[in-house]
């Protein structure tokens, strides 16, 4: 089998593609994460357990979690203090990646339904129906952009709202009894500790600002407010921030449709030009992949020798042009060296977030165009070709022609794609799961009531050093499924598992019994893509319907999560509006808690009082999945099924 | 002298008070800020460089500056992308902590405005004319509630603005050249980068909010960009959410006027009730300040034996009580722990901001309460008593009442309050300011331009353990007025400078000749009590005065500005919204970016071309002012004056 063989080859990777392009990186001596990660070690041990602070100039300082060395920071911080507002500010960071993206999605809308953008359009408009009425936007007898602009409004208020009440998407997202358990919750701390503790976001910009707030120096140094702060604004992410991003993006691009896909680094093609897109963004993305195919372009492809203009994805605006577009999967973050070092690659072109500012260097080894489209991230030694929204399709034909004018450049002697591709059926969101099931929740609910499958694990991750990349992401989905849990998920952990062909059809019969008869039926995987990191979205409002439907909370589903590869602080955002969400969460590795004893204790035991959901660590991903179905076994007999 | 015995006599403090102290810490062994520091050596060099990154769990990854380790990242990040991110998100945290303060004035002048809090009022009519009028608010024939309803609407939508255009407070306080060249800027490097790079904020929040989606794992790597931004979201907070909080506060609690006070530990009262207030925000504080004096309050303090209720200030809410209503001002920051154990405070209310959580354990080796108040600040072992400003009254005597009760408890035995006080003349608002000078800024432009006074210096500054407490505030402002610059100032330097005497009167002879006349002929001090750190918006708000009577930008006045021992993250952001606003700003102690040289180079060289303000750095406080008066007298000369 090539995964056991690549486990035994190299430590780095089980992805056969990436274990044969990490030969060619050691031979040609190209720089690349597994390497700068060696030239960094040791790690500082502080920084690792969260006891490190440098918020103030009279700093920094550090607390061993050991006892060796003084107990207090210079104005007393203890080691707890300092590990929770370490944490909340990057949950304030994650969420506010989420929001801002999403924030721009919002104003993009409202800009094509005053007619002030031409260049993208109402592209889904049953899903600007759905949602209207979801936000109790009247639709009836009214022109389609006027209720987009009402949609638009409503999503660009959450953003900016300054009044106490929570904002308006997660008060129409959020299933009931969870957002009477949150109000509640805050009424009871209010009761029991004199003090007002928010869980309930207000505006999404105002929590993260809150937390910058209360994090400055001499503010908040109360764990529990703390934690109770980071998972608010965790909330106006995944109630508010991504979920208007997936939401409006749907909209205006499409309601992602099941469609079956190919993935890792074969998808680049010796004879085409080859633009990888990577990031988050599919605003520009997806007109990248949409530009590639006019008929100018693919004339001046021609011309140039080439077959025609091949946009592949990476990373997470990879999986939004997958899941759209059907456009070929080069893989997640970690390979986004490697398919530069292939030498096949024309041009990268990147919006924000997880993008390697060495792919710059990187990029100057080979014929290879490495562009920047945002002000948002810049990459000094990269070529910087400024996003508009409002001039899309000139900027992305730009983009495409220059990929074109680079690949004459290309040294075919230095070209070497791996051969490997998987079979992927992907596109499963909330719409395409109702659509399989015949319009409503009721057949997934009798199959999980029967315990046919026993539960559902949604997963999202990344790549990490710290771990052989997709080792964890493949051992944990394959031993979920075996368990008949269905898995569904997104991010570079969807990545994985569709280059793993956990996501062909073919998958079922690594399912349990239970799991492969329903597979098998529906004519599904039992590994289920809904898309990229910002659409975890899509897996609260799985869970959010389905508690509805039944009047439970989310915290009384059989569900479980996983941040199996973890690295950014995004993830620490999905987790914590998970847990704030009532969905029980592992991690691997480990985040920069352990040395604030009382916030491990919040965030690993309390929670699930609080909130019923929490977090849990697990190095094995064996045993994780042993957590995890121990979790959705427990919480099916709570139910009584 | 006083001054130079505490020097010989501890390396910790030149106040005498402070000296005298620590006497007493020393012997009963109390835990202090300065044994802490002791104990955190050595503090981490890479923290101190801004080589430490911890943005994703890859890491934390740090870099040598020697060049001795890694170059890179485990990302790629080099050591400049890492300081830059540090500072940008410096910047965020200190804007976000000014602005919150700003937004809920905002929300409350809107709530008395609509009546619904009758707590407070209109209390300066006259300044809620001007900023209606400022802000190009129609004032004719309308009531004054429904004018101060719209100046809180125009606040409160800066907060959340979500379009491009810049918030609406900067746009009518900035001076017009300044903000010309702002734009000028932006659209030069557009044509010379093709990279959008915003210096005019849109709204405050987003501005923060930007940063952090900017500095998450693989997004902006690009010096100039992150530290565009920083200045960016600084000046949302410098002429939005800081001047937000002086203006609004002015209208519901009365622009301070000039006032003579009493500065230093001897402000607390052995026979009284000493309620100390600490913090930044006066909507709590100036409540104390009024209850302490209610009928009921005093018999109840008479009936437990003491002579009164005396409410004094530390810190910057202090700065607030002191400059509205003439209470006294127990110190800055590092006198915060040597209040307490004075065994004379019988509580310590605290509201948000430069509060060490340190005070709690103290407090309660005394009969002090230690008192919280914010839910945004909560500190383990404090009593918290939950404020409301809709109950300000009632929750304001509660926290009299609760330092009435523990009065008696007093162990009178361990009382030692040092007997040092200073007169400070306070209260220069740019209101007062213009009275003084008959209404027109003409005597001080004249002044100016004749060269009896060279310049202007605008100060603040906090405590910081590696200065000596007050040192550097003290020689530093005394170097300035021999050299016939007046200083101006706010936050914990306006403190220390009225401690040393630096404000009363008798000051006037350590001024130069010129100043000194100025100053004995219009009765002023030569050094300018201006308020809080908040309050430096005021000493924006009058460089813009003089900018705009003179049609010149602010970079061409002969201003310059210090935040010597500066301590937090605030004033990061207060400097960087005076660099931005076309002011030099000196700074000690050495901010974390020097492990950065591009970064360096950009804040203290090309800053100078592209913004006419610039950050330099120097230990030795005579040096700092021959720097300063350098560039005062560089200005002039480009002046022709």
């Amino acid at each position: 089998m090539d995964e056991v063989k690549a486990i035994k080859d190299d430590h780095r990777s089980v992805d056969p593609a990436a274990v044969e392009m990490l030969r060619i990186a050691d031979r040609e001596g190209y720089s690349n994460v597994w390497e700068r990660y060696e030239k960094q070690q040791p790690q500082c041990s502080y920084g690792q357990l969260g006891t490190c602070c440098r918020i103030c100039s009279m700093g920094p300082c550090r607390i061993d979690p050991f006892g060796e060395g003084p107990t207090h920071g210079v104005c007393g911080a203890t080691a707890d203090t300092i590990v929770a507002r370490n944490l909340a500010r990057m949950a304030a960071v994650g969420s506010s990646s989420h929001s801002d993206h999403g924030r721009k999605v919002a104003l993009l809308l409202r800009a094509v339904a005053n007619g002030t953008n031409t260049d993208y359009h109402i592209t889904d408009p049953d899903k600007l129906m759905a949602v209207a009425a979801r936000l109790g936007i009247p639709t009836a007898g009214r022109q389609q952009m006027e209720i987009a602009a009402d949609v638009a409004k409503v999503a660009i208020d959450c953003f900016g709202n300054q009044e106490e009440e929570p904002l308006v998407f997660l008060q129409k997202y959020m299933p009931v009894k969870r957002f009477e358990r949150l109000k509640e919750l805050e009424r009871a701390l209010y009761e029991s500790t004199g003090a007002k503790t928010g869980f309930l976001p207000r505006g999404i910009d105002r929590e993260a600002v809150d937390i910058l707030h209360r994090t400055h120096f001499g503010c908040d140094h109360d764990p529990l407010s703390l934690v109770a702060q980071s998972i608010r604004c965790s909330l106006s992410d995944g109630w508010g921030g991504s979920l208007i991003a997936t939401e409006l993006q749907d909209i205006l691009l499409g309601t992602p449709t099941i469609k079956s896909v190919k993935a890792n680094l074969g998808v680049l093609e010796e004879e085409s030009v080859n633009v990888v897109v990577h990031g988050h963004e599919p605003i520009l993305s997806a007109k990248v992949a949409e530009m590639a195919l006019s008929a100018e372009n693919r004339q001046a492809a021609e011309a140039v020798g080439a077959k025609r203009v091949n946009v592949v994805g990476l990373c997470c605006t990879g999986n939004e042009v997958l899941l759209r577009q059907g456009v070929g999967m080069a893989g997640n973050e970690s390979h986004s060296e490697l398919a530069i070092m292939t030498g096949a690659v024309d041009a990268m072109v990147v919006d924000v977030q997880c993008i390697f500012p060495a792919l710059a260097d990187l990029a100057s080894c080979f014929h290879t165009k490495f562009i920047t489209t945002s002000e948002q991230a810049k990459i000094p030694g990269a070529l910087h070709i400024q996003f508009d929204e409002h001039h899309a399709d000139v900027i992305a034909s730009r983009i495409i022609k220059t990929a074109i004018d680079a690949f004459p450049n290309r040294n075919k002697g230095r070209v070497y794609i791996p051969k490997h591709t998987a079979t992927a059926v992907v596109g499963f969101t909330v719409e395409e799961i109702l659509k399989a099931l015949g319009g409503t929740l009721q057949p997934l609910i009798d199959l999980i009531v029967s315990g046919t499958i026993k539960g559902v694990a949604g997963i999202v991750g990344c790549n990490n050093v710290k771990v052989q990349q997709d080792h964890f992401h493949r051992v944990l989905t394959t031993e979920l499924l075996k368990r008949d849990i269905l898995v569904i998920g997104t991010g570079c952990w969807a990545v994985a598992a569709a280059k793993a062909g956990l996501m062909d059809l073919s998958a079922q019969k690594l399912a349990g019994p239970g799991l492969k008869a329903v597979c098998k039926q529906l004519g599904i995987p039992p590994v289920l893509h809904m898309g990229s990191c910002v659409d975890c979205s899509r897996m609260l409002n799985l869970a959010g319907a389905i508690a509805d439907h039944l009047k439970v909370d989310i915290s009384d589903l059989p569900l479980v999560g996983s941040a199996p590869e973890w690295t950014t602080e995004k993830a620490v955002a999905i987790g914590a509006y998970f847990v704030g969400s009532g969905i029980p969460v592992h991690l691997w590795p480990l985040p920069p808690i352990l040395g604030g004893p009382a916030v491990t204790k919040i965030l690993t035991q309390d929670a699930k009082d609080l909130l019923g959901g929490w977090f849990f660590v697990e190095e094995d991903p064996v045993a994780a999945a042993d957590q995890m179905e121990r979790i959705v076994m427990q919480r099916r007999s709570a139910l009584g099924i």
